[in-house]
């Protein structure tokens, strides 16, 4: 659960992001999975500008690739679900419990983001567009809606199924990380216990640290931290 | 490959929508992979209103769920997966195999349809909105963008990874079949192929008949169709 620069997993990351970015960046959900499965890694950093060819490995342009010498993958959901396979403490092996698992990550980044990540960048991004003020009830809507759904089934439960946290906990906490930086989970105190309960464990303040410890190192220089 | 009351599994399906989204709703996909599987299954058909506790099954209130009586879950990509399991025809035994294809059933759903979604919606539900027309060069690069990457990585390729139709496909179809209703791949003469490649399959033709049989069975009394 460590950096290690020989390790066999190799995990891409970007060298430098903007501040409101930092601690949001992707890779976060590959490096906690990998601390909690008690996996090393080594990190292959990029710039935002891309090396030449990275499309081949991510053809969207984005980071977190992964690769092991065995498989050759991105997308964080796909990542999580092989660092899960080789880890009962993320993916239990039940076919109910793994299958449980597996569609709280779909949920999270299809069922959850979408709606949630659009409200959000109305007030960063986007704020001063001439459009952002007359959608923003709609979005609002929208994203008040998942976030109820999503409040109403966690209830008093620790994670998504019960007592154990899952790879679909990791990711659903991470997209709901993007709600509390927006201050869109002030009406449901569940969520924001539930992200709290997720920032505590080790791994994943491991992983935060390891994430900005870059970024603090890459800063451009003449500009302020 | 064939719908049969008795058989162990079930997937929802709503009885009724509006023609706008009639062949689109998302039980599609798991009807198609289940053909494709060769596997039976019976519907569960559902109002629009919800029946009392189906947030139980689904709690954010979508179709389809799935069980069979081992799993009990939701989410379509999680459901194909599943599917996938019992059946290589869909998905590869290989890890590298395995993993790509389901990497590519996030991508089509983390990646590409939530950039591709809102543009098309702009034209359809959102049409009167006072905000559609200023908003749509914004909707209209993201969505461009993404194609236009999904478009760089197909290539000539007839599948996402080549020559063998995986889950990833099925999922990445779906998906471009939105942006396609949305006159969106008119650019991309290739993304248009592939979509026509998945359509043509006789478990597409058969699933997408199947979902608009139920509709035509249950049309309001006193619409026109």
């Amino acid at each position: 659960m460590a950096i290690d620069p020989d390790a066999a997993i190799e995990v891409t990351a970007f060298k430098w992001v903007p501040p409101s970015a930092q601690g949001m960046v992707k890779d976060l959900r590959v490096r906690w999975a990998l601390g909690e499965a008690g996996l090393d890694y080594r990190v292959r950093l990029i710039g935002l500008d891309r090396p030449e060819g990275y499309r081949a490995d991510q053809p969207f342009d984005q980071v977190p690739c992964f690769s092991d010498g065995k498989v050759r993958i991105f997308e964080s959901g796909a990542i999580l679900q092989y660092i899960g396979e080789q880890s009962e403490a993320l993916l239990p092996r039940d076919p109910q419990g793994k299958y449980r698992a597996i569609q709280w990550t779909y949920a999270a980044l299809s069922s959850v983001e979408p709606s949630v990540q659009p409200r959000v960048l109305l007030d960063s991004i986007y704020a001063g567009e001439p459009w952002a003020e007359p959608i923003k009830p709609t979005l609002e809507q929208l994203s008040r809606l998942r976030l109820q759904q999503a409040s109403d089934w966690l209830g008093d439960k620790d994670w998504l199924e019960g007592d154990r946290f899952t790879i679909g906990d990791l990711m659903m906490v991470t997209v709901l990380r993007i709600a509390a930086r927006g201050k869109l989970l002030e009406p449901f105190p569940n969520l924001a216990a539930y992200v709290a309960r997720g920032q505590v464990r080790p791994a994943f303040g491991q992983a935060l640290e390891d994430q900005l410890a870059t970024f603090r190192e890459h800063e451009p220089q003449g500009e302020a931290a």
